[in-house]
């Protein structure tokens, strides 16, 4: 239990998989790349399912639910989609004791069966907008896995709407990646630079893929949520159309976006330090632990007497470590490495002097309050936290997002972070960049802070056609 | 819009297709058995998820994600696990554009893979009791689906619990045996007779299989949730030990429980009639519809204007349905088919006298009320409604619960409801019941009602060693 993690500047890797197994979230299974998510961990996937959800319901959308197992031939209708995921595919050939006529896919994304059954549903333009989301699991075959980030099965949900005009699609895919934003940013205090991703890096079968791209402390980039503006195509594959106001038959305009248990390691790597996990309170399963201390029945008895009067005046996740076989000190080291934002630590001199005592997980500030404000003194704490780390993380992204003079500079500033950069638009210098130093494209983002008079490719020096954010990524 | 539904009388398991098909529910995918879950349907289980989940937790288990994929050499550990479902397997042979060296099926329920994680986890008897559950998807293979009730994919959570002592197993198993029933009495006003299940009809590795058995208008019997005490079948195929606080290594005590989206289909064919669905105030998703009604802007205005003020009194799930291209006679039979309770019409003629119309979805009750008691009347004739349907309900399954006098009056009743009879306790008499009559043993019920003098067989004559439950089934 006292063993040491790995400190993030040893080996940031090994760091990071300290933290998940110190902290309970997971662990993987005897099926390559499968993993198993733990309580602790299922339970913060818990609380991002329940902000983004409301979100999501909350902008017009409502849940159902697509079958897992799909037809092979429909992942063949659309051509680029299919070519995209057929590698990764895992594929049913036998059930109920009998080989299958058709192979089955076990979903990698439902984009086929979706639209498949749109094309029953949608009949004129009053069924437009169609707005449905799904939470599901998906399986990507997976050769190199690693927990939350690329796992062969993952927990995600997929957004699928359809649309009446092309204008209304590209509405709803920025709207629901300011919802991704907002679910980052303001909830796991992860800030994120939002764009459009380059043709190299689009969804398979989109004509244009919107990403929202948050930093490591290691200073790669983690792609954290997409949208796509899937235009016509799966539209016209499936053969989705609707009959206009006009009377006239068309084919819908298609959106999917997505977020998924990937997002639990951006905010491992966003917030966590050398003693573990640390957690914003609005994203925490626990808020705030209480460690009340005793040495016999009577000091319990007043103890717990006060840590039920704290925790009637306080509606928030709370839980009270009580367990009597531990002793305080192995307490505060757990939570500690569980990341739950406030310790409070009461025992019998505190009573005695109607005061607790308050740690701060993410600076270890230790203070000792009166009973009688307590809940309020927490409540604050609770908000000061939550913007502490967001303003942390964010001085951390910007201080490593650099600017650079030339090709040089950019190889050495991209090995730290994030380098914005004029690029030319092609492949090509993608491909070299990406081959020297390992960096891709994370987006051209919405937010242009370059002069324009400085617009040349860094690669090859022509003019250069977009603003472009580069680094490394998981 | 206006077709008739097949009505109970006619054809029982149309009217049931019906009923689902009008109401939007659900529908059948192009994957054989697998269903497509609408968003009203959906919205349906996420009730029922809510409720269950809320009480799950209270129990005291936690949530966890366990792999999708298992070895089927997991599946073949315990014996009788293994011969139960290996008919039923979805088997992927395939991954990654390889041929996978041992094949991995599709979970047909987890409790090979969570007891093989079990034995990493569990090392001390402080370790206990471990209180899992999942929330998940399962496959199994179903050769004549039914919507809701036989489906190769289903959603369920299932409950995976381990104990030091076969006492806390037990006591666990029927816990949760009793949050199932209070789900469906209290929730979905769908009266249960709750007992064990023969042998026979046990869950295939369980030492004892409980269930709640809901009867359907149709005096056919729906297992509606079941709960097995697993013994330590699988804690010996898995290895799955403790050391016990007498230092003793120990095989842990395993059970799992099980609720599934079958539940809607018992929701559904308890309360709906001839005109749809039918749902208790509790789980549906809207229980309030209000159908405003005007001619032209003014009107709009002055009705709308009455409408918020009505909602702005109500904090229950409330829709109001404004859509101007629709009548209001058309929006009277369509949320009319989806059981949505009460239905409020508001027109400009109301809001003169300063009134509105409420019309109750399980009686057609019409009663006009003044908006200033509005609010209060909805919510009393809510808890009404629940009450009501719940007390139809348990009248229409205690006339159709029979007491007989010898086998040929055994063979009549069966064919109307449930029988109450004395059994041997043989298969043999339980295989040629069923093949005179189609019926099982549905329970050993808890609450026996039977005389203890008429204790003999209702098949053979011989001492009946059990009072059981017979009845035909979904």
């Amino acid at each position: 239990m006292k063993k040491q993690l790995t400190t993030r500047q040893e080996n940031f890797a090994q760091w990071y998989l300290d933290v998940i197994a110190a902290a309970d979230l997971a662990e993987h299974s005897g099926v390559k790349g499968s993993m198993i998510i733990k309580p602790y961990g299922f339970a913060l996937w818990e609380r991002i399912k329940e902000e983004l959800d409301s979100r999501i319901k909350a902008t017009g959308h409502k849940n159902a639910y697509f079958p897992l197992l799909i037809p092979e031939s429909f992942l063949k209708r659309e051509k680029d989609h299919v070519q995209g995921f057929s590698p990764e595919l895992a594929v049913v050939t036998h059930a109920g004791g009998q080989k299958l006529d058709e192979p089955l896919v076990v979903r990698p994304t439902s984009e086929t069966i979706i639209y498949d059954t749109y094309s029953r549903w949608i009949e004129s333009y009053r069924d437009l907008p169609l707005l449905i989301n799904q939470w599901a699991n998906v399986v990507r075959w997976e050769l190199r896995p690693r927990l939350f980030l690329r796992t062969t099965e993952f927990l995600w949900q997929e957004g699928h709407t359809a649309h009446a005009t092309e204008e209304d699609a590209q509405q709803e895919v920025l709207k629901m990646l300011g919802v991704y934003k907002e679910l980052a940013e303001d909830i796991l205090a992860m800030p994120v630079y939002d764009g459009e991703k380059s043709e190299t890096e689009r969804f398979a079968g989109a004509k244009r893929t919107y990403t929202i791209e948050a930093m490591m402390q290691d200073g790669k980039a983690l792609q954290a949520g997409t949208s796509h503006n899937l235009g016509q195509g799966f539209s016209k594959a499936f053969d989705v159309q609707f009959t206009d106001a006009d009377g006239e038959r068309k084919h819908v305009w298609l959106t999917s976006w997505g977020v998924s248990t990937r997002m639990i390691g951006g905010l491992i790597m966003t917030h966590s330090d050398d003693s573990g996990l640390v957690l914003p309170p609005k994203i925490a399963p626990t808020q705030v632990v209480v460690i009340p201390i005793w040495k016999d029945d009577t000091e319990k008895e007043s103890v717990m007497k006060a840590v039920e009067q704290l925790k009637s005046q306080l509606d928030i996740r709370l839980e009270v470590d009580d367990r009597d076989f531990q002793s305080p000190g192995y307490k505060f080291n757990e939570w500690e490495k569980k990341g739950v934002p406030i310790r409070v630590e009461l025992g019998p001199r505190d009573v005695q002097s109607q005061q607790l005592v308050l740690v701060r997980r993410d600076t270890s500030e230790k203070e000792t309050v009166k009973l009688s404000v307590a809940a309020t003194r927490i409540k604050q704490l609770l908000e000061d936290i939550q913007i502490d780390l967001a303003k942390k993380a964010k001085e951390n992204r910007d201080q490593n997002t650099f600017m650079v003079e030339n090709y040089d500079e950019f190889k050495q500033k991209v090995e730290q972070g994030f380098v914005r950069v004029f690029w030319c638009g092609e492949a090509k210098c993608e491909e070299r960049i990406k081959a020297d130093t390992k960096a891709t494209v994370r987006c051209l983002p919405f937010d242009k802070q370059l002069i324009q008079e400085d617009g040349r490719c860094i690669s090859c020096g022509k003019q250069g056609k977009s603003e472009a954010l580069f680094a490394r990524s998981y």
